[in-house]
Parts: structure tokens; sequence; C-alpha cells
């Protein structure tokens, strides 16, 4: 499994040294399980590499029609409330409780920056990594979180052509991540401390209100009442707030990932959850949801970069922002000369 | 005062059957100070027909040179915390006290579905809107969220060209405008009640962070305790945040609106603050990055709009999105090929 969790560079490198396996290839040994050639996709999926990359699309548009099957969980949290042991914890439950095949990625663009990023630790995780039925897959080292999103998205699609039937998608709760996880997840799961000064535990508040789940993490040794009373005012706090249009009430209950009390019982609300928006139609509503905005996001991008590699746009644009910024030009007469010398 | 304060499709109806005044008639108009011809270049701003946003266009391309000499102030806070009692508290004040020429604009692109909206409430700032030096103008009826932010970026700049000193900038802490308003302003002042139950004051997290002062309003009464403990408790949790680039520690203070009492102190918050970016140079840099993004934002929002208005592209877009969602093409290929057709 330590293959799995080199850096992304090396991985790339390696791709440029070895001989690529054609499209097919790759599909049909992802189809078949073999978290090898999974892994390798992945990394192409990361590369900058435009050769790599019309490798990585065409190896994901022959995966599409085998993809889609997985419950897809998203956890978040702030860094220390203790991610890697309730994903090792959750992802044991799973594997050996209910005889799920577990993929875990990593959507995290800054983790170049915090050198102890999620998932970036190879010594995290270790139970679950020697699994037989795990895939844990880093976060990218490097890359804008467009890009990291995408690669993400990309990355569910492979991994459920490779048979696995749990997606956990973990982020950190601290930046825009989680708005991009929360579109291309079935469930969205926030922990949380209990008493470490909520209002400072760097959640943004958007963030609860995105939950289907908080789960109080660490509900431990002298911790175990402090996380029953923040229960409680949790679930006092989720009542104020608007009802979901999936008509699901976020639940709210304890752990010890640590301990591994109360594991059973989370799984137990994601199970309901997805009984419930099956049974209503939402789960394939919100599907369809993702996908429309997962192709907005590729348009905007595509137009984006068609206007940055057009390099009479990009002169112009340097002449144009000294008169907008002389203020002798506004940004909309700006914008407006820049778009119709696109369309010349 | 009342014009100002009719809804925005009346004062477009009104444009419709009135003759309109010439460009350079407006814009002399408005230097000279005149508020009604401010008012109706405003109108011009916010209205979705063309030939109205192309005359708009050219007012503000000849008022841009005029502007720039204010300082832009965002006031931000959920519904209750008494923002319209603030303003107008902090209106009087500078206009009595600091002889300034003070105007309000509001950004809630939310306005249409909230009937109490900011600004919209023909009742609120009576004093203030009886000044000869005042000048106010309620949030556009409707509108996209990028719409009313440009409508209200262009108005700043109508409002500096008419002599204003002081812009302040209204908006509802609950949303994205926020980050908007952020974006348009040198100061931004989130406005917070004592004892609400922090946590569930609707304020985002991030929002606190974007703050160049937290006020608590309604220090009056039983209340005035409460308010200097949160105080201390706000200042406790603004040591924790990173320091900001420009150099200044945010700061916290209390006030009552209503009873007139520390509107002062909270103006001297300000001044300081603009004493210290002026000479540290970050008032002009924060200035030009403001107007890159704008610039930046009305080329995405043009590229955007030139995708949109393509039939041929939107034709296409409807098929590609079907196969998009029945797994049997990628976003990203569905992307690639309606860009390809743009190009041709």
């Amino acid at each position: 499994m330590l293959y799995y969790f080199m850096k992304r560079q090396i991985n790339i490198n390696k791709l440029n040294k070895k001989k690529l396996l054609s499209v097919d290839e790759y599909v049909s040994a992802i189809a078949k399980g073999d978290r090898n050639a999974l892994s390798k996709a992945i990394t192409l999926v990361e590369s900058n590499n435009k050769s790599h990359q019309v490798i990585a699309e065409q190896i994901i548009e022959k995966c599409l029609p085998l993809s889609g099957k997985s419950f897809r969980i998203g956890i978040t949290g702030v860094p220390g409330v203790g991610k890697s042991t309730f994903i090792e914890a959750l992802g044991m439950f799973l594997i050996q409780q209910q005889h799920k095949k577990v993929a875990v990625l990593a959507i995290d663009p800054s983790s170049n920056k915090s050198s102890g990023s999620i998932l970036g630790d190879k010594t995290r995780m270790n139970e679950l990594s020697a699994q037989e039925n795990a895939f844990i897959r880093p976060s990218p080292s490097s890359g804008t979180l467009g890009g990291v999103a995408r690669a993400t998205r990309e990355s569910i699609i492979l991994c459920e052509a490779a048979g696995y039937e749990i997606i956990l998608v973990e982020t950190v709760g601290v930046g825009q991540s989680e708005t991009e996880v929360k579109l291309m997840v079935d469930f969205f799961l926030l922990l949380m401390l209990a008493g470490a000064g909520d209002e400072l535990q760097g959640i943004k508040r958007g963030i609860m209100e995105m939950a289907d789940a908080l789960v109080i993490n660490k509900a431990e040794g002298d911790n175990v009442d402090k996380a029953k009373t923040a229960k409680r005012a949790y679930q006092n706090a989720l009542h104020l707030f608007p009802p979901n249009k999936n008509a699901w009430t976020p639940k709210v209950e304890t752990c010890s990932a640590l301990e591994n009390t109360n594991i059973k019982e989370v799984w137990k609300i994601m199970e309901d959850f997805q009984h419930l928006v099956v049974s209503n139609g939402y789960f394939d509503t919100q599907r369809k949801e993702q996908v429309k905005h997962w192709l907005q996001s590729e348009i905007n991008q595509a137009l984006i970069a068609m206007f940055n590699d057009n390099t009479a746009i990009q002169d112009k644009l340097k002449v144009l922002e000294k008169e907008v910024l002389n203020n002798t030009k506004s940004p909309f007469a700006a914008a407006s000369e820049l778009i119709g010398l696109l369309k010349e």
C-alpha cells in the first residue's frame, strides 16, 4: 500500500518513464478491481501533462457507464478533530461488519502548504490501508481548488467502476473545498469536538448548514459528558435552520473513533438517510443536479482557459487593465472590448 | 426624498415614458451634486433594458475620473441587529458633527423575497433621509448577485462623482453578498448583538474574519453588561485569527444606535483605520486589487453571456446535457465539444 502514498510528482515521473497501458487495458483492469491500475489512472487524472489528460478523459468516458452505484459520503472537520481516526474506524466497520468495499479520497487544494495534510501522512490509517477491500488515495500534493475538485470527481467515477461501494471523501472544514465536496457526495458529515469553544472551531457556519449529520468525536473519558451536552445543544441549534428539501432532518451523534464506540450508530444514520432519499427520489434528483453543476463548472473553466490561452487577448488585457486602474475606462467597457476582440 | 424609495420598476417605467437626458447632461448634473440626476442615473445602471445599459455605461465612463475620493464603508449584520438605526445614527453624526456628505447604498439580491428588506421600507431612516447632505438608495428589488453587485459598484462611482465623501454600503450578513461588498469597500463593519446565542446569529464565520470592526449594537438598558462581556469575548476571539496583511488589528466596540451612544467611538475606529492604511499604502493596494477583481468578474460574466447568447451552442448543450445525465459522456468531454463549437 505504500505505493499509494507516494507523492504525485513521483507517480507522474514514473508514468513518463514506464510504458503506458492502453485506454482499454486500463478500463478492463479497473473493471476487474485492479488497485494498481486504478491508482495509475487517478495519477493520470491528476496530471497536468496534456497527453496524460487525453488518456485520462478517455478512461473516464469508458468508466462512466460502470459508475454511479456507490454511496458517496463527504467528511469534514477542522484539523485535530480526528478525521483520519474516524475514517479508519468507519472504514474498518464497513469492511468487517457490512462487507463493503471502501475507497477513501481526499480533497485539499492547500495540502502542499501544511505538512500534516490530510491523508498525506503515510503512517495514518495503517489498519485500513492493509485491508484487501480498502483503497486509500491521498490528496494531490498541489493544484487549484477547481483542478483538485475535478480530479476528485473523476476519481470517484474510477473507484466506482472498480467496484467500491462506499466512497469516503475527506476535506478540511476551513476553506471553500467543502462546498465543492458537498456538490459531489450524497451525504455530508461534519465532525466536531465538544467544548472546544464552538465558535472558534474554525467551522464556517455555512458548513454546519450543509451537514446531514454532526458527529461529535472524542466522546471518551472525561469528555463523554461534554459531548452529550454538546449533542443536545447542536440538536437544538439544528431546529433553527430551515428544513431541507430532501425531507431529512440532520442528526447529531457522539462517537469515539479512538475507542471505536458508536461507529455503528453513525452508520445507522447514514443508512436511514439513504433509505429516505432513495425512496423519496431525492437521491437521484441530487445526483442529477450535481452532474449539471459539474458540467456548468467545466464549461466555465473551459471558457476562461480559452480566454487565457489567447495571446492577442492577453496583450490587450494588459493595456486595458492599466486604463482601468487609472480610472479612465470602466471594467465593464474593458470586458466588452476584450470579448469583442475574442469574437473576431 | 420619497422619490428615492419608489420601486425600481416604477422608476424604469418612468424612464421609458420621460425623455431621457443626454449622457453629458447627466454627467454635468451629477458633478454638480444634483440628487435627482444621480438617482435617475442609478436607475439606468440597475435597468435590464439594453439601451439604458448603453447610456449607463457612458455615464459611468465619464464619471470615473471624478470618482475614488470617498471612504467606502461596508456594514453587515443579521436581520434584527439594527442596521438601519445604526446607519441613521452614524449618518447623522457624520453630517452634523463631521460635516460630511453621506450616501447610503444597499446590496441584497434576495430583497424581493423578504418583505422587510433592507432599505426597502420607506418609513426607515426618516431623519437621515431628510438631510440635504444625505443620499439614500434602496436595494434593487430584484436581480442576480452578480448584477446587483455590479450595480452597487457603479452606483458608488456615481455617488463619488456627485461629491459624497462617505459611502455606506449595507448588506445582510447571511448570504454571499458580504463577500461581494468586502470587495468594493475600504472598511468592513460587522454589527452584532450580545447574548443572542452567538453561534446562532446567522453570521457566517468567514464574515467575522472579514470584518475590520465588530460593533455590538443595542448596548442599552439591561443589555449594557452583556454587551461589555461580549466585547471582551470577541476581543479574545479576534486574537486567534491570523494577522491581516494591512497591519490592522480588528477592533471591537459597543454602541446603542437607538440611544445614540458611542457612535463617535465607532467613527474613531474607522478614522484610525483610514489613517493607518493610507499611510502604509494598503488603502491604494486594496483599491487596485478590487478594481482588478471587478475587471475579472466582468470578463467572466461577459464570457458566460457570450456562451449563453449563442443559440447553436445552447441547442448543442441541451443534447450534450442529456448524454452527460445518462452517464454516456463526461462533463469534461461535453465542455470541450461546446468550446470547440464556439471557436468555429
